[in-house]
């Protein structure tokens, strides 16, 4: 029996009457508000062919590891969709992985994963059934079908979508072909890079010596000396700044930080870049960076992101056979009021530097992050992140946060997402969830309508722009 | 005054009217579904000789470490209360005991178990005036009335509360003399034993030495050579399995696991057996034979219950005049991410292994136990436990776990009681508040109708019977 | 353009009719109870003097850590503000500085600051206009004039607000001429002392030994020696005893807790009294003394409070320039589980002794602090505390340990504040957020109306009389 996908207008909101009808006032106003989305990992080369993609499993399914740990979670593997292993992309039928997902999509019950392929489903592609086994050819045709035409390729949709930012991720080691190209193209949409040096601090990631040797070729440094490692740095960054990054982003198994003096940062880069460099080498360099990075984002003005704490690469035998990014990253505890103490000690008051950070440790919110928020002037929240990037973890969010650090030492959201065609979905979900948080302090009387308004509008649009310096 | 005792319909219901009449809809479909109870702590005795229970304090105060721990911490000693001590029973008036716990029931207000007494009152003795100093006696005298009657004995009740499955738990060193004659009686009700092999595990538990002679004398097996004792493991399981069981229970103070090479874990078991071993041993003793367990799993296809994270005997006083079990048991941190990795590195992605995790530490719910079950196949998450058996902690689970790792890396409800008649007062709760979960999600537009009609009947009995093997 | 300032009758309660409704009756009922006060930090010279107040900068600004914290975090420098520095009061107009709160108001939406000086403009000073840029200079010149007015000199203010009991805090070190000075002048206001020893107990504060010299010096005690220290503490609680003191306050950095035999004892006070005691003897030190003040609370019967956890002077440039208590106090994870073991060993099942937990880590509430309040007999918890002293804070707090540890494990709510004029907005949130929470449980069917009637009683006047011996 084929069932009517409907996106009801009051989703994501209280079903008290008072909230909801606050809720939806609050939401009317700035549902229609541009997609600032300053942090993100889609592709720019889509944007600088603007090629058509060609089928729904290789556009949204394939590439999605919140939609195939799930499915993998129930024994179901891998290759059976179509997501690339170290040995390539397997020879799987996309038709036949779609089904797949479709014949399981009931295990997404409750999960954004639900709510954001169901508004794909219905405001990108305008289905009016729901997905499921019985429909799943339906889908797949209709998706394909769709996306050979002009309205379905990136830059028609970047445009329908109503896009104002968008920032991608590279590494240091990237020529940045790509933006140059988009640039280059005369088209107007704003994609702009974010410069992620991780590949060139974790000495322990398997690929650093080849992207090292990249980051020499690039810049011209002698990156095996501390002094032209760190030159070779802020040559990337100003080549990054000039392609329109605004950001830096940094990515560490932990928020710790250190200050080291000069000659000890400079023996402990000679110790890292040796032969097997001890963990605890390893993790104190990846700490002084952060400070130098600190430090350098004070110099040229790029907004600095800390995404702390995910144990990554945690299922030893999918890594082998498939290699990182593969749903196998669990989040572990973190500490920012120690982690973060010599890093804040050298630049922690200085007005002209943001820090914004990230966490998927929920019990630092109200206990560490939202305090050093509330104190810090160099410091600001990111919003609800990966597996909270979901409405119960906004709501927990905002619940947890707010009373200490306040709206104001938030920056509003972003979608975080290689999945394009969901960001307006992720985005409709983040300002329906902050109306409804909204709406229930304006019901229980701990804010007036015209403050929530405003708020509603600074967590849309103001923040994120004021945050992000654009 | 007697004030009177009324169990609402729509108790634990959302006060909403959407809500709450969505969730009188999912709960009549499932209130009167069979109980299925995979895992607890009831003795066997009671079904296999059927004998009646005697009177309320004996039944319900004595043996409940709920009851008993919170009438302590308001400075009222253990004897009061017909609680066991090292040296006996003490003589305790029972009906005074009562009074006792009747004079101070205002202390459960607002906790579970007065929600669940006040169940086994109503629904199972049929009182209509509420427990307190004025009724102490009518209820003793009437408990003790009703007990004598045949309608009142073990598998008359059993019969009476629907239930489908009861699960028990023994030591490695159990004969099953009551299993067995629960059998041999031909009565029809499905009562089976669980495999809890801690008291052989554990060599820092005082009675080590004297179990392993027992668990020696079982199988006759040289338990105190390795490989000796792994064949009486695997002897006893046998056994537990031909009497019924379908899982495993290991209730370790940390979620640690090891996989040492076979040379190593045979010199670390003679090491354990020694007198005096380490701290550090016997650790990572129970974390190698997790490992352990998990690889007979894969063999004999019991399904792994790990229960870790309580600080066991936290008050020496009362452990030394009381002994184990007397309520003074703490919680403290667990880490499942580094803890289960050496575990689940060796069978982590067997799709024919099942793990069920518990906690006590709810700020894992949303940061590891949600993703490691989003990911693992074998990994399943077990129900809000022990002191999170409650309508706020059962709350905080859904809310922590779901968006990451759906609702079908769950597995229902357990009651882990020794309480018997409040069995169907605390399936009670969990189905109600499953349906007012169910229900906010409807009422948000977060889940379709039938979606959670489907999913109250998964939740109920389906994910139970599927994930215990029934 | 200027809006008005409307304390709705019914904030903080849910907008769900049947709840509100319900809150509504509740909260009639004790609105106009007495304040009970047991533990805060105003300035007993207020009342000793009863001299006006000058200025809304200096009264309500410059000493409120809440409010100049969240400005700092904004970029606003304290010396615009008046707050102090090691260099004095800095010569700022407080005219202007009352402007710069004025303008920046909005950053406090959602937070309780905004709550409770929103209710000291409307209900203490009689504003009907809201505060912002367009009317500071009205709210500066009218408080000026009502404060140079008799009706609001202290004592005036103290029985205007009903409070029977306040208690300030003092050191171990203070002669406690202010408290003498309100008992001598026949004023029947009851403001009484807190003994709070942290000066000499704390090896690493700066000012150590200078306090110990005050200490020795009021007691006559030869203050460096173990046996002479002991005595000390016993005269100066005996000394504050007699002034009315019903309690001890301990603010350390950890929950950590020690026993050592005596001999042990005075070994590690010589080392630590020694020039640069190394931390870990620092904090064995501050361990040990809590065991030792547990004891002395028997002897003596004071109530010990216990408040752990807060990483101090965070933010070391501030801390340079302006010492102490300046809002740079980051809260740290806390272990009360393993922390309080040794203590609780020697005296936890004492039920002449009470012992209140507060944290600034909520992880701990169900995890932790519920389960041991829930079990040992000296053992209550404190009100949701600092940071967490807010509508979502404290329902976080009563969801988290209710069900574990009862209600009346519980102690009422605190102050803790310096904000002498925000006292009853304070306990007014508290009892609104306290019958919120009981109306949900009273619509849920959870808990009877008369219940809830009672212990809406209990949480505000009559918990806080019995666990504070007043």
């Amino acid at each position: 029996m084929t069932r009517p996908l409907l996106l009801s207008p009051d989703r994501l909101f209280s079903s008290d009457p008072d909230q909801r009808s606050i809720a939806r006032a609050l939401y009317a106003e700035i549902a229609t508000l541009p997609i600032v989305s300053p942090h993100g990992h889609t592709d720019p080369r889509w944007f600088a062919t603007n090629a058509p993609w060609t089928d729904a499993t290789s556009l949204l399914l394939a590439p999605d590891h919140y939609l195939y740990r799930m499915l993998y979670s129930q024994g179901i593997d891998l290759d059976r969709l179509g997501v690339p292993s170290r040995d390539g992309t397997p020879n799987t039928d996309p038709r036949e992985a779609w089904r797949t997902l479709a014949s399981h999509y009931h295990l997404f019950r409750g999960t954004p994963s639900q709510r954001w392929l169901d508004h794909v489903f219905a405001e990108v592609f305008g289905f009016d059934v729901a997905f499921d086994a019985s429909t799943s050819d339906l889908f797949f045709d209709r998706i394909a079908e769709l996306l050979a035409g002009d309205a379905f390729r990136p830059r028609a949709l970047f445009e329908r979508f109503g896009i104002e930012f968008l920032a991608t991720t590279e590494g240091a080691d990237d020529p940045l072909e790509a933006h140059h190209a988009i640039r280059a193209s005369g088209w107007q949409g704003r994609v702009v890079t974010t410069y992620r040096p991780d590949g060139v601090i974790d000495v322990e990631h398997e690929a650093f010596r080849p992207t090292m040797e990249r980051f020499a070729a690039l810049t011209g440094e002698d990156v095996w000396t501390w002094s032209g490692y760190l030159a070779a740095h802020r040559a990337r960054r100003a080549a990054f700044r000039a392609a329109g990054a605004t950001a830096t982003d940094h990515g560490h198994p932990t928020a710790r930080t250190a200050d080291l003096d000069p000659g000890a940062a400079a023996a402990l880069f000679e110790r890292v870049i040796a032969p097997n460099p001890t963990p605890a080498d390893a993790e104190l360099f990846r700490a002084q960076m952060l400070t130098e990075m600190a430090r350098m984002s004070i110099d040229d003005g790029m907004v600095m992101q800390i995404h702390p704490g995910s144990v990554r690469n945690h299922n030893a035998r999918l890594f082998g056979t498939h290699g990182r990014d593969r749903g196998a990253d669990i989040p572990g505890r973190a500490d920012f009021v120690n982690g973060l103490r010599p890093m804040l000690d050298r630049v922690g008051n200085d007005p002209n530097l943001t820090i914004i950070l990230f966490t998927l440790d929920e019990s630092t919110y109200a206990r560490e992050l939202a305090p050093l928020a509330g104190h810090y002037p160099c410091l600001r929240l990111g919003p609800a992140w990966w597996f909270h990037d979901s409405p119960e973890g906004m709501r927990r969010f905002r619940e947890m946060t707010t009373e200490t650090a306040g709206f104001y030492n938030t920056v509003g959201f972003n979608d975080d997402t290689r999945a394009f065609l969901s960001i307006p979905a992720r985005h409709d979900v983040a300002r329906r969830v902050d109306c409804a948080f909204l709406a229930r302090l304006v019901a229980e009387h701990r804010l007036a309508d015209w403050e929530a308004a405003e708020l509603a509008h600074e967590l849309t649009v103001g923040l994120v722009r004021r945050a992000y310096r654009l």
